[in-house]
């Protein structure tokens, strides 16, 4: 797959099922039980990446780092945001990256005050 | 530019940091610290951005998900991994969207059976 | 001396470092950060506390579970709770754990039913 | 109640449902599906603790930390420790009180050395 974007993609299917019947799919019913249920599931898969990251179990790191984006998505959904957002957010973080040192040096500044 | 680059390229500058003096950037001092300070940060961002949801501040939580996705790509480096390993997994589910009222069904299935 | 004595006199310990000068104690300046702070030591303490456990260090787990209960009970503080509202939750449960079967029977009710 | 020890009594009680029949209590059943689910509790208890407090609902954060402080109990009988382990870790952090601010001091020639 070219030029595409997997996570724009997954973010229209997200979004195409608010509303809808709950029995009709997984992120149907997540939606219907409300934002708790959702920011709970990135809590609980946040610990199975962080475990999985300790058995050193490498697909099962990435099944659960999957679990944790795709859970994210369904977040950013819940509040009428788009993937595009979070990438533009890492697109501009990136550009900044040639400022990385000087971003180093504010963080160690802010520790130096001791806050 | 597509998502699946924004992450590709990212994924690569991360990479790079490898290895290279703590003091050098933000991530190679993470690299240097460990992986459990990788993991730990996996933790904090999940807990941020379920804090800034609990707000309903939207920019807080497209800063919040883009600082857990860059935290879990570093994750995903420190063992070898990289976004396209991720981004394939979150492929494969969707292409199995056509049957999620059948994986809806066994979810329920399980819930049955109290396991 | 009974644990609950010492939640409870930590609770006292901690409730008396609220409005004082932050930079006099830890808790005190932990206060000062404000509620989010606070909320964000859990997340990370829990996050900690699992790491731990998956290292089965077992020395390692009573610290961290100590940095997790002492989190929470600055987070009671915050919201004017004490240790002894836990207390007499967990009691509560206690005296229903005859009941436990019963509860046990109705958590597979709700599962039976997909909730 | 008084001179009593809530914790420990929970303790025990946890301590007596290792290798019962999974099916006969809640946390019986939660030790014998093991060690990764019962600390996948300890991720879901603390992000619903920061929820019930992001939410301000007293009550709600006195459920969620029972329930926080329970699952670190069960956590804590999976590697053979007790309460009383967490709480003389407590108290020994209580008695160094005294030297707070020295500790605080610490803490904040650390942040100055930017580790």
């Amino acid at each position: 797959m070219s030029g595409n974007d997997t996570l724009a993609r997954l973010g229209e299917v997200i979004e195409s099922r608010k509303g809808a019947d709950p029995d009709s799919s997984y992120v149907a019913r997540l939606f219907h039980k409300g934002t708790d249920a959702i920011l709970k599931k990135i809590g609980e898969e946040a610990t199975e990446t962080v475990m999985a990251a300790k058995d050193g179990d490498r697909s099962k790191i990435v099944y659960e780092v999957a679990d944790l984006w795709f859970h994210s998505l369904v977040a950013l959904a819940a509040f009428d945001l788009k993937p595009a957002d979070v990438l533009a957010e890492l697109e501009r973080r990136e550009g900044l990256s040639g400022l990385e040192e000087f971003a180093l040096r504010k963080v160690k500044q802010r520790e130096h005050q001791g806050d």
